[in-house]
């Protein structure tokens, strides 16, 4: 049933495409030499390349390089693909050979067919509108790919921080319902002097906005394009003019505020814009498993663990053991901090591997950028709905900790020095009696003082407790 | 439109789920819970833990603790995703809290709600055959899912082993066909003493056989299932008897040797099993990468490259290039091995981050680890098929370099002398000369004794070439 | 005062060298080359090396290449560096340009003046004894550097594995004495079934035997060495007879049943056999890390922590708060452990980074890779001496919380079903009753067979507990 | 002997101290737990713990809870190891468990007991000067620790500023000095259109001012430090005049305009600061090391490579091929890259284990962090002024391959279409004539036309070559 395909043909030879397909030859090249993920481009390379191929197509119109009729008939089709639509006729795998070259000539046919649609052509003619000389016309995989990345990241970031912004005020919130709460502090995972439970959310806070700090801060980095680089940033095969306007229209499109590069050479070899936004990412993962961490070891329990949070029940926790409830929103925030980490690791050999006037190891690098941005962002989302804005605190315990905590002995030292200090609080430890019993019983200070300097929600504040006893102490 | 949900509840409340999903509750709250990646579950796990409650509802059936017609009805289930059904009832996320808790959740939902069905009974109707009491018999997530896991890995491991006895036997027929060509050994990236290309396609040939060793090394790791062992691997709540038949009816279904692991507590908890697996893995792409910067430094050129070899063309390289070729098929590998090397930090962090009697981050370790086993296996196939099979030698080009090559003069230092040679050496570099011209020019040895000394060919054999003359000379 | 130097020359130019040095002009250029990291090289190269160049003297002379009174002074001064002497002429970094050749430079210009002077002859007389054309005869840095890490490594390696042996010795001796301890077992760090801290501590010894197991399998590979393959593994310049006599010789210098590599081009080429024992060493370092991690949690307190063990008091552990004692001994573990992984990763990059004939990165990744063996073997004596053998279990403590654990509930749950189960684990977490009283309340089973399935010592062997009861339950 | 020990007692026992030490009982303490590494403490922490020490003795001594007679006696102490004194007193290990409280005590008794001996006591009367009580008062190693952590970063950061300046200032001339020369650009390792040598220096130049951009960046993190905090930010024990107090001496002892961090908890806590420098290491560390690769890869010949540029000769290359010179300075740079690549895996890990009010990892993390720097440092002075500054370009091999590269072809492309492009180059490849060659033998163009577009000059400019001349063709 050859009549179901047309045959179309490049440098290297003939291949049957099916006959209602928009992608082309170059396109089945691509699928049949990167057979290698099986999973689908990320959604907004897609729509990215369809801007991209919009604004050029603008652009070349402009200078009178790309004749009017097939720059429209191209800008419908990029028009199509930016609502939605011909998605599926991105067939290239996220990891591929060539720099990108699939991706690009897989947009390329996808909206030179369309266009040849549109203009009554049949798909195929790539007389009428051609890939390479006209969708192509004045770029080279070398220009576009890498600013459809930087436009695929600007997207995906600015989710990413929304969520940001939200968890980062649903700590804050936390912090300030929580500040009152004093609790055991605890270093070495023992225990140690008291703390208030908002002052540790307040910590995580101030975490998270630097975290988004220094994500927002390599924004701009992403606003900087190489297009009109063409091969090697030399600008070969593109008009000045032409730069000039495919960046203006690209902005227009994208409704952001896009620069050409300073330097093109420099933006089309150099890929460390996408490792010092991969390094942020990490760096915030880093942190957000900490205190995922924190918040699993605080909800530990239910009767013996620290007990001193509780995190809301998302789902039965246990095929076995009935009544069980994990923390299992913690614990998918550890596995995100793992894939991000290990994520980077990938991205900075990536990087590493450009050689001389290309990176071509770009498309390892972008898909694992995208989804370290895509898993944060959708595993925020959950963490901040699901779980954060509902942690209690479980008071009890908490003040039951703090009575109980050697730690406080630490108040005291500078009235009684290190040494006798550390003979209390060891009997402490093997009499189960607390600091105020055994000051009371070795006759450590009068018992008003001993209030003064035992207050453990004073001890949550700068300064030395009871300091203006020192002078009439006689220890 | 209530009618089409039916209403389940557990012991966090209840939920609608659609009428006709054979999932239920818990696989919805999961959904909620965890929209992380997007992606979906590798096939082989889904094919694993049908498997796996296949052998259970057997087993729980020949002790006696599951009535036999539900046995049936949930074996029909598992058989019907054995054959390749339902899976699209499997909605879980690959990254998700809970330790596979929601992937096994999701199982026995689909099954018990199938085996319902199958019984003339309706969706839901938990009191006859219970995802949890029936389903679930015997069992803890903590055993089912590493089973799982195990299972799976076998499966794809399988088929990875194939692959690269392929790519090896491809390596060997290189090394062979290219045994007697002659060219310039570089190290540091400068000249050196002559090799044949044989030699160094045989050099690949042996990495890749210790690669598959290692891999295959740990295969009988993955024939130790914890089945029986259920939540914390002391084995409460499965009948010993249990134990032993499930995993006999599992090697039966699989097809693999499995075994009852020689310690439940420490197959439950530990997940070293996992990391060696992915150092075998990573090591084996840190090899590739080295042999896929190896082909394309080798096939560098056309025109002002070391132009040693050719690789087949397999797509037009470049958009705006004409003509070019790019090598893209080891720039595939390379990304393979960037991304597996970045999946095997996530699994060390993944497997470090067990905690006490179990390790929550299993399901970012074995999405990461399917994954680079699966990019391995396509990308080795069509690198194999694709590249390797189709390398040629440019014969001409090494011949003209061997020629050049002041290496040479390596033969003659122990007749000469290092520092005398190393003059001979400068000044061929300053003058163009070649070390034969020279060698007559300064009358070093006489004419038969030099060609003895300068065979290129010999010099990649072992020995002091002409060590037969070294009495007679009188430099 | 140039009457304290001697010059020196070689194909570059002319150095001052002091008088009294062994080293020579290459050594001072390496040292102003690469004065990276300040530190020194590991004692285990030098003595390597020293050995590396003895066999080679003997075996020269045994092939009569090199003249007996050279070849005896070059064996003296070699012996007086495997003596111990001499070590602090080796000036060379440990990260150094050139593959080594640094280091071989150094190890030849040292033995070279050492054994002029033996011969009574003066340093830096390099035509009575030359450094390249007597010390280094039939050699080049590419055998005899990979052969110095090779036994480098099995020297240091057998150190380690002493070491690890007497740690996993110590976790079976702490398992039997923990054998009969029930605990509460913790799965996502919240109360599960339980354990016997004894099946713990079994759990640990065995992942470290299996660490051990997988460090002691890489030893064979370094026993193969590539003496005789010279400049790119041909054996260019080595005698057939040498490459055979070379290994004999030093096998018999290091006491280590050495072979001829198999294909002396792979084993000058590649690098895998490093990162299979670093890979290894990481997955030590991944278990022992959870290990450490485990042990920290369990010692948490001493009031408001789990308790349940008691690490032995190391040092005071803080210089603030009186009577603090940290678990400073499995906190070194855990750094180690980021150290070790770290330095894998260096050495999977440095291995990755080879091109062509020779890995010329050598010098990171053997520097890295005997870091890790040296910080892990030096931790885990102090970790075993000092930390494992005295730890104590909190018998007291282990037995109130397992008593008051809900997740013994799970044992109820064959007898009474999931749900039912799930409520009554859900009131107890409200009432803050046992499981024990809640049963009794709602009069579930009768006080002695309820006896019979929360034994909790019981819950620790596999099992349905109570099974025979259960035909005569009504519940 | 006994009188060559004094004995000192902690709350764990005695030890004997040798007679003439410094350092006290918990320095051996901490040299028993912790003989890891063999290393030495970077000096850039002992220098930054003395000024530490002395400022927060100005500072109590201000607020009168030190008596003025041992606030000078521990100031001159301090004095002294800030004029490099005493540095051997500090045996403790970089690696240390308990979160760089040995450090500090080791820190407290050499400068108590140099204050006794000063006030004319005898070491270890701590009665009269005490480690804990005056040396340490109204400190905790939580708040030493980073604050010294702080000081020698910032440290060692201004020498790396220092030096990448001036490497940056090196790439810059050799971008000017090599502006004019014109060679092949190559993607893929494949020749790709003209570029010149300058704009290839540009962009390494570009690469290492925004490397050096990222590092300053973080520069006023390490201003702000925590002294005051004590033992988990609170403040408990110090009185707020001495916070203020102690960081104004601080910022005059050590001239950086530190501050009071604006959260103390936070500050205490947690590590950001310290991954987002070492990522910023990391990413300049993945740029440099692509700039190796290439220049490794320009410098490759003599006589088969790229032979495009010359680096200096360092040394000789190879102990056994006479003349052979090898790029030992870039190769140094790419072993500096692992290892800061590897360091940061360890820093991130490192990082991600800080849990609840303190993270006890911070010798490993800080340990590694300095490394990077201090290698990073050095490795680049030498890079600079060893390699750098003194590469020259091989004109006469560039400009021949300039001639012969078919990339050329592409500025033909917009005149006569990629198709017929794409035949004529692979013609080229076929042939070995060159583009004008055929060009002529094909008449396409006139020959006035053809040199205009054929300009290889001009093509490392912007722009349609021979746009003017489009009208006027008739392909």
């Amino acid at each position: 049933m050859t009549h179901h395909f047309r045959t179309e043909s490049d440098s290297l030879g003939k291949k049957e495409v099916p006959l209602n397909a928009y992608y082309g030859i170059q396109t089945l090249r691509a699928q049949e030499n990167f057979p290698i993920t099986g999973y689908k481009l990320n959604e907004a390379l897609i729509y990215s390349i369809a801007a991209v191929k919009k604004a050029a197509a603008l652009a070349n119109r402009d200078i009178h390089q790309l004749p009017a009729d097939i720059s429209r008939a191209i800008v419908q089709s990029t028009d199509e693909i930016l609502n939605g639509d011909h998605h599926d006729q991105f067939l290239v795998d996220p990891i591929q050979g060539g720099a990108g070259t699939s991706l690009n000539m897989n947009a390329n046919e996808v909206i030179a067919n369309r266009a040849l649609e549109i203009m009554g052509k049949k798909k195929g003619d790539y007389e009428s509108v051609n890939p390479n000389n006209h969708v192509n016309m004045s770029q080279s995989t070398n220009d576009v790919f890498p600013t459809t990345m930087h436009l695929a990241i600007s997207q995906v970031m600015s989710q990413l921080e929304d969520v940001m912004k939200e968890m980062a005020a649903t700590f804050k919130d936390k912090a300030d319902e929580f500040d009152h709460i004093v609790k055991v502090g605890r270093t070495h995972l023992q225990d140690a002097v008291p703390i208030r439970l908002g002052q540790e959310f307040e910590s995580y806070h101030r975490m998270v906005k630097r975290d988004l700090k220094r994500i927002e801060r390599t924004r701009e980095n992403f606003y900087e394009v190489n297009m009109g680089a063409t091969a090697v940033g030399t600008g070969l095969n593109a008009d000045p003019t032409y730069t000039k306007l495919v960046v203006e229209h690209l902005s227009s499109i994208s409704g952001l505020p896009l620069e050409s590069a300073e330097n093109l050479v420099d933006a089309t070899q150099n890929t460390d814009a996408y490792t010092e936004l991969s390094s942020a990412l990490k760096n915030t993962m880093t942190n957000l498993s900490k205190i995922a961490n924190d918040l699993r070891l605080m909800a530990s329990g239910p009767k013996n663990g620290l007990c001193e949070i509780l995190l809301p029940a998302r789902q039965p926790g246990s095929s076995i053991m009935p009544g069980k409830v994990n923390p299992v929103m913690p614990e998918v925030i550890n596995q995100i901090a793992f894939q991000v980490i290990g994520n980077d690791q990938t991205i900075s050999m990536a990087s590493e591997a450009g050689q001389l006037d290309l990176n071509v190891m770009e498309p390892v690098l972008i898909f694992n950028l995208l989804e370290s941005m895509t898993v944060m962002k959708n595993g925020f989302q959950v963490f901040t709905d699901l779980c954060l804005k509902d942690i209690q605190a479980n008071e009890a315990a908490l003040k039951d900790h703090v009575e109980k905590s050697l730690g406080v002995i630490t108040a005291l030292s500078p009235h009684i020095g290190y040494e006798q200090s550390a003979k209390i609080a060891q009997e402490g430890i093997k009499t189960n009696k607390s600091i105020r019993e055994l000051c009371k019983e070795y006759n450590i200070l009068n018992p008003e003082d001993l209030e003064v300097i035992l207050d453990t929600y004073e001890m949550t504040y700068p300064g030395i407790a009871g300091s203006h006893l020192k002078e009439k102490m006689t220890v």
